[in-house]
């Protein structure tokens, strides 16, 4: 042991790490296991938990016992549990024993895969296990690093969709000469909030919002049209994003048909299935995304409904060279024999970061902890539930469904209005003991019931709909 | 439990995740016990860990077993470890047991920290520790969260200084009505390779790289003399970085200087002081940072030299408002009272990330468990042995440093010239024992010698020296 651990309370110890870690996992396993005995959301104020913390760090170490304490006594009463079973709300942020086994590993080894060379097991890992994916996903065989287009994990599909941004507009910039302020990016007025967001960092001028049909599908009419008119006013349209499960109401875009005009305009484009792309996994969804032919890149969150830890969030491309030749910037202390045998990749040049952890650890954990056919089934049940969910609110008299539920998000409304949806939905929530959130599309407030922790039961959702039944 | 969870091999079950997590610590303890009797870096050719994996992923879930055994089949022969108490390559990317804690917290709890209100310990807890630090490090009291700036966890200094990079390009439109391809960002031609590929990201025209003086610090006449030959060709200075602690090097580039020349010039001053800004938790080293009023933003990544391991890297803003004002898009499913209240930070709004895990918990375990002395000693003992170092370099009739060492880096080279430098790194490396790596400056090959590994002890830098006299 060298002279700068020689600590009285040594956080270096192997042998305590090894007891701490043991009463970790043993409080791991007691928050999951109790979590149904919490509300979802701990009823706290602003303030309150920074209140319980000293006003300085420590200047001495304090004992590991301290810090486990403060799980219960600041921690756990100041969460909204996600991992709770009677979850609903948002979309899902799943976990997993096997991922959180994953996190732990990589943790434990604290690689870091900048480049091949400085951890080639997870920068080859992640490669196959995303390759892996385009097979389970019924992805095209291009998509695979072994074809011309190839995986990356990004830390979310806001990551995803931003560097997908950056390479349509160098990639426009250099076809038509515009700058990005006259350069337009082009999704649905549904579409999640990381598309807008990824285009105004990445300063394009415009960013259009399209109108979607009844079923919250953006309409390729009116995308042609709007393409269209920018063109004859000079702009230089370069993205187009497909929803596939709008964040809204798992809206689907038509993947098909815009691509087609994405390909017609030279733009470059992209599909968000944040949320929807796991369910991939089971060949009945794929037609919601008919086209993929068509597409240049696409992002999908593990860490939303495949088991799978944040941060964990899929982007492919058709093609890696524009995203390669955008993001390349090798200065000399990056140098390396294997980079420049142009036969590794290296992630890097992938994405905006440069320094990146072992992502890929927790999916492959995962994938052969459950195997492809638990995550299938899991997968399934959650969308059953959600459609008898449906069912049962179009059966009853005071309340009607908005949208369809082609995934396991449930979007619904009070017959009377919004008031009455509002108040429904707070008195859902004021119960505890489950968590749904509330939204707004063209001005009719309604209910979100998002079926997909790793931890719900049927029981949960029968509990759930006498819930709503009792209060409507 | 639910029926979607009834597997052969059930990865729901918590007494089976219990067992398998303490068999899984006990890897990590041996893990890290017996990295000494590995290479640092494994020996392995390009294709050769997915060689070793399955073409398809499993259809049925396979036992935790498997996989566990397959950490020493295909992961451990297949990294190059970071941890390693040999590493003296790049720069550290530290991990420690209460940083491996912490991640493991963080992942049962799987909650997502969005919004305030979607886990309001995530966000206090992050809060809270940061504005511990500026104390610890000596930073602006305005910094805090609890004045006018406030710092955010992101995954990396590439991340934080691509987000000062977005702010700045938007406070220059508004000032100047200039577009991105007109902007201009200046930085030393030593600074990290982010602020580069951050300006390119952000849609910035011009990118300067300054020339430096003999210490490899940028230079305030070569800044100014640039701006304003940069104005006079109708261009718009936007931004302008000074790095503490380059990654060449480690020069420091002069902030006071730099931030009246952005004062006067209207720029966004940025501090890229990712490795060297855990140093600043002793009172010694704070004056390579003199001036820090007049600086906007500022990152460093406790997971390099702060004993938490990755992902972890911090910004401060002097002043948040127009961090929020250029990244806050606000969708109606994301609407909540707590927010609407004005009296919360919801940290999506602050970096470009909807999605964020809890990463505060383990820098916030880091602190409690080493104690600000634990870490300062840390910081000292790695600089005393690299000046050492660097002091026995100097004293060797075949060796000499070509930069200073300011904090625990030591930069040198062959006298015989380029070709025995690189001679002599190869020399060192293929010992095994221990990695170091070499750069270029100024068409110098020089070997840098990064002393900060966690587990680095005297005898190694004391076994690395003799490596070195021999082989000189």
């Amino acid at each position: 042991m060298g002279e700068g651990r020689r600590l009285d309370t040594d956080p270096l110890d192997l042998e305590a790490f090894r007891r701490n870690a043991y009463a970790l996992v043993d409080w791991v396993v007691d928050y999951l296991g109790g979590l149904e005995d919490r509300p979802v959301r701990e009823p706290v104020r602003p303030g309150e938990v920074r209140a319980k913390l000293p006003g300085r760090a420590p200047e001495d170490p304090e004992a590991f016992d301290a810090v486990l304490a403060d799980l219960d006594r600041v921690v756990a009463p100041g969460l909204t549990h996600w991992q709770h079973p009677g979850w609903f709300a948002y979309f899902p942020a799943q976990s997993s024993p096997p991922a959180i086994l994953g996190e732990l590993a990589a943790a434990g080894m604290g690689v870091q895969g900048m480049l091949w060379s400085t951890s080639p097991a997870a920068t080859e890992i992640e490669s196959h296990v995303l390759d892996w994916l385009v097979d389970l996903l019924g992805m095209p065989q291009e998509w695979k690093t072994t074809g011309a287009g190839g995986g990356v994990l990004q830390s979310g599909a806001s990551a995803s969709t931003h560097t997908a941004l950056v390479v349509a507009r160098e990639e426009c910039l250099v076809r038509s000469g515009a700058g990005p302020k006259d350069m337009v990016a082009y999704t649905s007025s549904h579409a999640h909030s990381s598309i807008e967001k990824g285009a105004r960092m990445a300063g394009y001028g415009h960013i259009r919002l399209l109108a979607t049909d009844r079923e919250f599908a953006a309409r390729p009419d009116v995308l042609a049209a709007t393409v269209t008119e920018d063109r004859r006013a000079g702009l230089a349209p370069a993205f187009v994003c497909s929803a596939v499960g709008t964040t809204g109401t798992t809206g689907v875009d038509p993947v098909r048909r815009f691509g087609e005009i994405a390909r017609a305009e030279q733009m470059w484009h992209h599909v968000d299935a944040a949320y929807a792309g796991s369910a991939m996994i089971c060949e009945e969804f794929r037609h919601h995304q008919d086209g993929l032919e068509l597409v240049d890149s696409y992002t999908f969150n593990p860490h939303k409904w495949l088991a799978t830890n944040l941060d964990c969030s899929v982007m492919w491309v058709a093609d890696r060279r524009p995203l390669i030749e955008a993001l390349s910037v090798l200065p000399p202390y990056l140098r390396n024999e294997a980079s420049e045998s142009g036969r590794v990749i290296d992630y890097r040049d992938w994405h905006g970061p440069l320094g990146r952890p072992f992502r890929a650890l927790k999916l492959w954990f995962v994938l052969r902890c459950f195997g492809a056919a638990g995550l299938r089934r899991m997968i399934r049940t959650h969308v059953a539930w959600a459609r008898e969910l449906a069912d049962r609110i179009d059966a009853h008299s005071k309340l009607a469904t908005v949208a369809p539920t082609p995934f396991a998000l449930v979007s619904f409304a009070h017959v009377d209005g919004n008031a009455a949806t509002d108040e429904l939905v707070d008195r859902i929530n004021d119960d505890g003991r489950f968590y749904i959130t509330a939204s707004e599309a063209e001005g009719r407030r309604y209910a979100r019931i998002s079926v997909g922790s790793t931890w719900t039961s049927r029981t949960h959702v029968e509990a759930l709909w006498d819930l709503i039944d009792a209060g409507a």
